[in-house]
């Protein structure tokens, strides 16, 4: 068994992990911090976030025992392409008592590693945003859509919440009564589930809950239609099937028909066994008949992965994904 | 002949037309403004700018010879409801130097009589927004869309836009060479034609120049989409298609199956000989082959009609909007 500890970070909007890993798959130490996404965030508020975390999984051993380290997070390119964000990091990094090299990845490829060791593939994630990646030789090579809120984000949580309330403001438009989800959605909106006398007064004040928040927030809705869907609500069943489809579509545009490399699905409505995962795993069925379908898993223990494959004992990564990083599927 | 006249006035975000007709439909005077929209200019300004056009209409006659008067304007529900903006409405009224009654409708209302004086039908408008109101009695009873840019309005001028990019986007993900619509849209936000070496570049840049823009500027790629369309670009083309589709589903919300009262268009997407028109004239002739469709026309007009309606001497309203309404089809 080897001596050799590698250390991976996944860096989050809302929450930065790592861990600490031998190439057998020990762990080591674990270390949580706040989110230090360093676009959102800011460099020095990610990079101390960075830190907390890693001192946190380092706590337990000699940190100059670290060989490898690999950190994944949003926003990864810019961060290579500021040199002061970057100082900051290895400033972070040297705290924290590690003196080994480290890599920075983007949280599109991590995820992807957290799914699968196939060098070749796709990852498509669906959380507030949406975005699908080519993955080439564990690169990221082209994307799809994470064109954000107001252009894209097809099938993301964001569309999922404006399409819930698209679908209520029509049932008001037509008269219909709204379903179990518009009745969420109301009440969620207005503190009431009854329409006015006049429909139209509550269109209006549907319409001026909505747009007194930034549009962003709507990705609060789409636990609900989630939710509703799965109790039985068919409108909400729909959002979720034109959601998988969109997000299928979105990988069309960059994997190839008949691809047989795999597809791992991220983000939280993709990972794990989620309603709109598996509409996504039978659309993405049908397309890529042969293709495996990962879920995202670990991404701290992913990113730690990518680092051991750096090492020169590593020589089969695939064999040493299976002890690293624990499967979620 | 009768000697009576009446006072029309067409409130709109860019410009206040009035307009003094005498009932066998002679053009006394017409007077121009600013916008004078009650919502978004203010009141007071909008108070203002009606004082401007009304006293341009009655400047060659004695304005006691008014014998009604009619106001159409965005927001007119508001304005009833707002005391202290009836009041100004009211002096500006009287500064003007009539002495007659007047009334407030919807622009919507308006719209529709510039194109129809059948008491029931339906009004579709697209310009920068989209909304569908059923009409019943030449009062607007149902309405459909009109839900603003976030959350509706559908086929509109920004819908347009945003589609518009949207399938720029989706080309450079895919790596497919934009089309002439796809190119202006380059130049127009990155003063180029040319795709980046590597074409995410090109998209972050096009979503980066989208987005520092208030989204409702996205309306600005709709004369683009239209030229384009009539130029021979099918991706234009298709953009223009499923506009009128739209744009007819939100009628079909209010409006019943087999409807055989008129339809009229307006806004300045469908008003005249548009494309956008004449695409929502072949899908409404399919949903509502028996309807006829007319396009707006002249709103003063329209709304020295809807005062002329309230005099005892007129018997024949149809007959007399054939005399003060000049037909725009």
């Amino acid at each position: 068994m080897s001596d050799a500890v590698v250390v991976g970070l996944d860096v989050g909007g809302t929450s930065t992990r790592a861990v600490a890993l031998t190439l057998s798959g020990e762990r080591l130490g674990t270390g949580r911090a706040g989110g230090g996404n360093p676009t959102s965030h800011g460099v020095e508020r990610a990079a101390a976030e960075l830190l907390t975390a890693l001192r946190g999984a380092v706590r337990g051993f000699d940190p100059a025992r670290v060989r490898a380290g690999a950190v994944g997070l949003a926003g990864a390119g810019r961060l290579r392409a500021d040199p002061a964000g970057r100082a900051a990091f290895d400033r972070a990094w040297s705290d924290a008592g590690l003196r080994c090299p480290y890599t920075v990845h983007s949280d599109a490829l991590v995820g992807y590693a957290s799914g699968t060791a196939a060098p070749d593939g796709t990852i498509l994630i669906a959380g507030t945003g949406a975005i699908a990646a080519q993955v080439r030789d564990l690169r990221l090579d082209r994307i799809a859509d994470g064109h954000g809120w107001l252009l894209g984000d097809a099938g993301s949580g964001f569309w999922l919440g404006r399409e819930a309330v698209r679908a209520l403001l029509a049932d008001l438009d037509t008269g219909t009564a709204p379903g179990p989800l518009g009745r969420r959605l109301l009440a969620e909106l207005l503190g009431t589930t009854e329409v006015a006398a006049r429909p139209r007064d509550t269109v209006d004040a549907v319409v001026q809950a909505v747009t007194r928040q930034p549009p962003v927030h709507l990705a609060r809705f789409a636990p609900p239609v989630v939710d509703e869907a799965v109790a039985g609500d068919p409108g909400a069943a729909e959002l979720l099937h034109r959601a998988a489809a969109h997000l299928v579509t979105s990988a069309g545009r960059i994997r190839a028909d008949g691809a047989t490399t795999p597809l791992v699905l991220g983000g939280g409505l993709l990972t794990g066994d989620t309603p709109l995962g598996a509409a996504v795993k039978a659309e993405a069925g049908r397309r890529w008949p042969d293709a495996p379908v990962h879920s995202a898993g670990d991404g701290a223990a992913a990113a730690a992965w990518l680092a051991a494959r750096t090492l020169p004992e590593v020589t089969d990564p695939a064999a040493r994904h299976a002890l690293l990083v624990p499967s979620a599927d």
